[in-house]
């Protein structure tokens, strides 16, 4: 008796970045999308990810299949979702998403050519249900930034107050006063100031960095997987 | 050639309800289990759940297990995780996990002699790795009770705010003092005072409902289910 496999099962990963185009006022947030090279939707973008490997872990998944396609590795990596309505394929596929955030400094592996970064709040038409699951990730993410410290998955060690205030206006999508900012951040403890300052067009800014003693967003009892907060 | 199913795809349902024993002093938080028939695992007890089948949605193979094995309608159903290590059973499976809520006043179907309510802070050695998966949704149901009206799931139409006071008391595990809560929720204006009293060897209680215009809890873009709250 042969029996075929009417359900597989998928792994892919939104990938959020804040990126700073010359002469934008702010970053934006981005996000490493992969052109498809054959059907279903041949030639349109999707979020990257593959078939979940039968000797793996998902999160080993989705961490291997984003270093294969984008050359990243995260700062953060969250379960999402698993998706797996009837019609968002044309075979029945259940993909378990997962979130990631990259700091600014990364790049792209220059061998990519199917890979680029999109502005994650003006997006093309996705492969898929790829456009219903960004925007399900962009809630959790600015839901997320009110109760965590997720923002800091964005930023290098090192960091002003008006660098951890633009991640904020980014994500949040509007403008925050910097002097309630800056009385906020500092009440919170969650911030070690340094004796480093950024020096330049402006005044000398104090670079500040994370208290690693907590936790950049609380999972519970789940397993934590390859992060370093 | 032939394809054999590496990995298959399981729903199962954390099913939570607080369900009040003869002498005790408030709720405990319940979940009703089921007893395996079969290899693997064969006698211990498990969530309740099965495969899912190709023509249903994850959400509709969660209620229809539920249904199947306990009787139970929920009152509130959300997904939980995708569990999925490599180990967690002898075959490949990627569990979808939901979390549902039934209110106070349900009873499981009486012809069902392998399924039984067990105290969800208390349980046996669960088949798998399901006493994992309760532990995270318990996580998850007292993290959300502090900043949704998720509590409400729990409750009949009408309600006492002591009746609601217990609520939070047996998910949050600890006393709460009945002046605070009162002002606390009297606050929020999530409560909508009725004219009926419930009176009995107390002095008379005034009865509240839920104020519907308010979601119990912000599940963002996500399709909505059957759940009626």
């Amino acid at each position: 008796m042969t029996r075929t496999p009417p359900i597989t099962v998928a792994v892919s990963t939104v990938i959020f970045s804040l990126r700073r185009e010359p002469g934008a006022e702010g970053p934006r947030i981005m996000l490493p999308l992969v052109r498809r090279t054959r059907d279903p939707h041949e030639g349109q973008w999707a979020l990257p990810g593959g078939w979940l490997d039968p000797a793996e872990n998902l999160e080993e998944t989705a961490s291997r299949t984003l270093a294969e396609t984008t050359g990243l590795a995260p700062s953060y990596l969250e379960q999402l979702y698993a998706f797996g309505d009837v019609g968002r394929s044309p075979s029945r596929v259940v993909s378990i998403v997962y979130w990631a955030l990259v700091r600014e400094d990364v790049s792209l592996a220059t061998q990519q050519h199917n890979v680029a970064w999109f502005d994650a709040t003006a997006l093309p038409e996705l492969a898929f249900d790829h456009n219903h699951i960004v925007d399900y990730a962009l809630w959790r993410l600015r839901n997320k930034v009110g109760y965590s410290r997720i923002a800091h998955g964005f930023l290098p060690d090192l960091f002003s107050l008006a660098d951890l205030r633009e991640v904020y206006e980014a994500i949040l999508g509007r403008r925050l006063d910097p002097a309630n900012f800056r009385r906020q951040v500092e009440n919170s403890a969650t911030l070690i100031p340094t004796d480093e300052f950024r020096t330049g067009n402006h005044r000398p800014a104090r670079l500040y960095r994370y208290n690693h003693d907590v936790e950049l967003a609380d999972r519970g009892p789940l397993p934590h997987g390859k992060t370093r907060p």
